[in-house]
């Protein structure tokens, strides 16, 4: 898309996306001209901001050789540096050192214009830090209410957190954002244990819960096999699930609507740095939609190419998230990690734009003769075997690095205590589907039930791969 | 106060206390006849609202033979009916099995005007719940704005949240207030543990830490003593405490200042059911002046008389709290269950009003030979041997019942190892200022440092009790 020259000189129009505009076609439809041109005009509003006011990107965009004042097309945007995570973390530890707070020499407000300071979690090394001023927030719940409204959560409605919260930037901003939507919050967090969480679920009646889609499999998990509770008497009538694919894996989904009694499962998701959430499914269930082209520019990028690939259906790429609208630190032209297939298809829900689905994780991508191979693609292989395996299943790796050597070995948990012809036989069967799939060479090794247990790392998303020692 | 008659004929001026002319002395003084007016204005208006409008309220005021549409002087409020904890609970679960939420019969707002729900930890039985409307919101804003205020706590100051979050009503509601008055929020929450707490602090230099002050002492000493971190060199200006004594016990306040670095420790409280924070410490920290004498009506109440007393300087009851504004489930003639001492002398500070400060739980409260005694007594008796004990204080019963058969048997845990006769002398002298003192007979048991270890409920809250089995 971003080969058309858009230039500064076309009319622009009335680009005011508060109230349901912002579902007309011509606004969300990433190759129309009207929503090019509204993105240009953001763009170089935002380039020239931090030009301008951030002495950190001044002198990122002078050493590239771009000049935002001198931004006259979309298509010259290809120019611009890239951010990631590695060159954040340095700019964190570096404002810390320097000025005293650690949200990154790439701070572009007034470090007390900063209303609320959001931490990953840090699993994998120090956290990294987001801040959010007091219009950052308004943006974010001009978001979460398109969101809201696609998946049918109504003012009122009592609405359980328990996403991980506090720091986490999906889970205080996101009871804020609820708070001000009009919701019954019923903040509890995942951090006090699922055997908490089922005590609230019991206590307040949610009518919609949000978490991770592993966290919810082990409210499931727990209620049953530990505490002998129903949790499909409750009426949930949805649950909004983010932070990993479970939400658009059809047996997971499965799984879930049916232990929460028919509950409707709506994914979501945002993009790194950007003011969450930007992508939410519709009742459709087919795919994320883009709800905030206001909010992030995307590009879709071919790592391995090294360069942007067009919008196209089916094209698979990461996406690269710029801010349009952020006033504190705003990431400009972040690689995120995700690999990603889009989906430029009509949605029967009648919404234009883009859809997506992610394939996994370009940091957990492995290396098996020569070949990619996502961790979630073998999980997935497994997960077809529902009713066999439980779904938990870890790939362990030899070392820290992402090739392995075949055969991978794969643990399986089963459902039960196959007797041991049943164990061989499906043993060979998994093998055998791996081989023919992904091509290469697969090691089962199963487990009887409640001898694999779920891992998970501190944001409550499970673990899909371990490593030996 | 409640003797003076206030009726409704008497003219009500201008009852708006949203800004600073809460601190005149007419609207802060309890005794004063415009805030009777005003007070009784609200009380007649909620008393009215919640006969009309709840059918469990207008059951009970019917049963007590009152009713609030012939309301016509606040001394007719001590023949209204009390409430407490044990009826909240039942009211509570009443309602989850009736109606399928657990706010309560004696909710008084449809339940889908809720905005959010938070609960008390549950440590001793169920959790009690409490709802807050939209509106309910904006009160616990302005109230904590005074608050803010007081303790001088700016907007843009980076403010780490390390009090228990989430449900717990000193938890999302104060990171909520705080993102409303402008701060810098970090929300952390003290679920995620005190090493977790510790490195945030060194990673993103708050100016103020919201918490409890046993919480405040373990991060102290988890720094100390285990990550050879020195707190004092982050430049923490503020503690604002809050959940337990320790704000107000010069000692405790001591070892927090110095520990990290001088900062200035703040208490501040708020009334089970009203729209916190009520009660928070000026600068002149000689107890805790009342901010809020338009959102609670608060009398004063000896529970062995069964009478409500006059506030007269160095009076001793428990408070009893009516929520005047509060939409959602106020609790009218809540009897929580704090013993206080008030203070109506005139304060360095210029405000006027009541200040108190607690002497302990009723709940809590023993006998020892017919005699009622606070463990926090004990507790300060032993912390005046500071330096040569840790504070790390506990009183063993041997059962549930509040009856202690003397000697009392307390741990108190030594700095360092003292040798045996060092030992011996100390336990000499504790024995006897507790003779002394409060009249009966101690057993001290002494530890080293380190081997009483503090324990902790779910609140962060340090337990002054054990039972033995």
């Amino acid at each position: 898309m971003i080969e058309e020259i858009v230039t500064v000189n076309l009319l622009v129009g009335n680009m005011n996306m508060n109230d349901s505009s912002w579902k007309n076609t011509e606004r969300l439809d990433l190759n129309s001209l009207e929503l090019k041109k509204m993105q240009f005009k953001m763009l170089k509003k935002q380039l020239t901001r931090v030009y301008d006011e951030s002495p950190y990107y001044k002198e990122k965009f002078d050493l590239a050789g771009v000049n935002p004042h001198e931004f006259s097309s979309l298509e010259q945007y290809k120019d611009y540096p890239m951010f990631d995570k590695y060159e954040e973390r340095e700019s964190q530890a570096l404002s810390l050192k320097e000025q005293g707070h650690p949200l990154g020499m790439h701070l572009t407000c007034n470090i007390r214009d900063v209303n609320r300071m959001s931490a990953s979690s840090g699993t994998t090394g120090t956290p990294s830090f987001q801040g959010h001023t007091a219009n950052d927030r308004k943006i974010i719940e001009r978001n979460f209410t398109r969101m809201a409204k696609m998946t049918g959560l109504r003012a009122g409605d009592k609405v359980l957190m328990a996403g991980v919260m506090s720091m986490w930037v999906a889970g205080l901003p996101t009871v804020d954002a609820l708070l001000s939507y009009g919701a019954n919050v019923i903040p509890i967090g995942g951090l006090v244990g699922s055997a908490k969480v089922i005590e609230m679920i019991q206590l307040t009646r949610p009518e919609v819960i949000i978490c991770t889609p592993s966290f919810a499999r082990q409210l499931l998990k727990k209620s049953k096999t530990e505490l002998n509770i129903d949790l499909s008497q409750f009426c949930v009538r949805k649950l909004v699930v983010y932070g990993e694919p479970g939400g658009s894996v059809p047996e997971i989904v499965k799984e879930l609507s049916e232990g929460f009694g028919g509950a409707e499962i709506f994914d979501m998701s945002g993009g790194t740095g950007c003011l969450n959430p930007i992508f939410a499914q519709c009742s459709e269930h087919d795919g994320m939609h883009f709800i905030a082209p206001d909010s992030a520019y995307i590009e879709l990028y071919d790592r391995n190419a090294g360069k942007v690939i067009p919008f196209e259906d089916g094209a698979v790429g990461e996406f690269v998230y710029t801010d349009f609208d952020r006033e504190c630190g705003p990431l400009i032209r972040f690689m995120d990690g995700d690999k990603m297939r889009v989906n430029m298809k009509p949605c029967k829900c009648g919404l234009a734009g883009m859809r997506f689905e992610i394939l996994g994780r370009v940091d957990d991508m492995l290396l098996i003769k020569g070949v990619n191979v996502f961790p979630s693609a073998v999980r997935d292989l497994v997960m077809s075997f529902q009713g066999e395996v439980t779904g938990n299943v870890r790939i362990v790796k030899g070392s820290d690095s992402p090739v392995i050597e075949p055969p991978m070995i794969v643990k399986v948990e089963c459902v039960g205590e196959p007797d041991s012809k049943a164990l061989a036989e499906l043993k060979q069967r998994l093998e055998t589907i791996i081989q023919r799939q992904l091509r290469f060479k697969a090691n089962i090794v199963l487990f009887y039930e409640g001898e694999l247990p779920m891992e998970y790392g501190a944001t409550g998303k499970i673990k899909l791969l371990e490593t030996s020692s």
